[in-house]
């Protein structure tokens, strides 16, 4: 999927919303954990609910891989589910890996073979030669990490370099942006930091970016659109407890279904504010 | 397991050697590759041939994971075979995850519960609520991504703050070193830059660090025992490639057990000459 089949699909669906599936088996509800496959059952409701105002699903891997091996077959039976509902979903595997060359190759084979996502989430630290690999792959996304939502962004994020004058993230953004075309590379910017997207919007004017910590984190939608907007969207905004947990009784997938399309109509207006709609 | 009970090992096994189980199925010994499970009985094989020369393995998680369904079941009963050959070895996840606090208790409670190692590679980009969930584990241990091996470490990890003058990886080590003891903290630094050791370990003098890049990055034990060891000895040495795919053969085995030894007794030496022995 390049970055103009992604803009597409967000006018069509007249929304960038990405929803979480942060399906933490301990949060779902009660009614729910008797099946045989509870998260995936979870799952399954969340995106009948709500994929019609979503044009992204995040799965945050560690919620599987804790539960072990029925957390990876929970995983893969939700890939395959979205694959079915719509083939045209964006399907990020939220995993942050990121190692020397040789595993990272292992990496990307796991999130773009074995589970074939179109994104998986990549820590920078390591640098170009843990993020290459994943690059080799055509038509696959790296979604890199720049600025994130949590507190502890402080403590490395924002060291500043005596002799270019740069911080780490926008070394980052910089560094990221030579290495990944538009059509390839994706970047994380927290919403919690909305007033920063528009330095980072510089810096990238035409990448993607992922962001994360509206809702739950308290990020606000309007100042990530305001700020993070370009002429092709260039967002996806993620919302993972706000939707999928934003009731956890038996009326679950009603809800759920509920806020995502609260948001939808929220972006709708962002867009058609922009003139993009 | 605490540091003096690490250290205690290392004098028992007169070695500081970790061997690091990347088991590419592409690259065991084409008689093993009809078995059932060709990944475990390969490790089993190394870890029987090699047990006696090290004080801990280090299982690369993206070379499970690459496999599927399939490997994960291949890395828990390599875990359960270590164990169930000596129980003090001091078995490492090559997980390098890290992601925002909740996330990051599911990555730990993958790590030290459903899998139950001793410790845990975690990236540090992300910051302090991305490393103390896996803090709260008692006797277990986080191993946080300082200065590492690669190529790409000249990317970001030696950017130099116009403030305090330190560098990226330098921060984290100081930073890491407040956030966990040296019973629970550990560092990743890279053998192909052993001089740096000597630096480093004037920010951690108590910590252990794991070096990997001895071997087929190009790493000198020498120098990393002569730059870095401490009182307390202070260092795993991990070997991947160099040990077990020494020999791809039918005698990979006894290859691997030979590459092992001529590495301890090359440990034990330096270990004596610092008069830790």
């Amino acid at each position: 999927m390049t970055s103009s089949n992604l803009f597409q699909k967000i006018l069509s669906k007249q929304s960038f919303l990405c929803i979480g599936l942060d399906s933490d088996p301990e949060k779902i509800p009660d009614h729910l954990k008797s099946t045989d496959d509870p998260v995936f059952d979870f799952n399954r409701q969340v995106i009948d609910a709500t994929h019609n105002y979503a044009v992204a699903y995040k799965s945050n891997i560690a919620f599987y891989e804790s539960q072990g091996i029925a957390g990876w077959i929970s995983l893969q039976k939700t890939l395959e589910y979205i694959r079915s509902v719509d083939k045209d979903l964006f399907v990020i595997a939220d995993a942050k890996r990121g190692d020397i060359g040789n595993t990272s190759r292992m990496y990307a084979k796991t999130f773009f073979e074995t589970m074939p996502f179109d994104a998986v989430t990549v820590a920078p630290y390591m640098g170009i030669d843990s993020v290459e690999p994943f690059l080799q792959y055509k038509d696959k996304w790296v979604i890199l990490l720049a600025l994130t939502s949590n507190k502890g962004a402080e403590d490395f994020q924002f060291l500043k370099d005596e002799n270019q004058g740069d911080r780490l993230f926008e070394r980052v953004l910089a560094k990221g942006k030579e290495w990944g075309s538009k059509d390839q590379m994706m970047f994380v910017a927290g919403a919690t930091r909305a007033e920063m997207l528009r330095d980072i919007r510089k810096i990238i004017p035409d990448h993607f970016m992922l962001v994360p910590g509206v809702g739950a984190q308290g990020g606000s939608l309007k100042e990530v659109a305001h700020f993070g907007m370009n002429d092709q969207c260039g967002l996806l905004v993620n919302s993972s407890r706000g939707i999928i947990f934003a009731d956890n009784g038996k009326n679950f997938a009603r809800v759920a279904s509920e806020k995502a399309k609260e948001l939808k109509e929220e972006m709708k207006m962002y867009l058609e504010e922009r003139g993009i709609l």
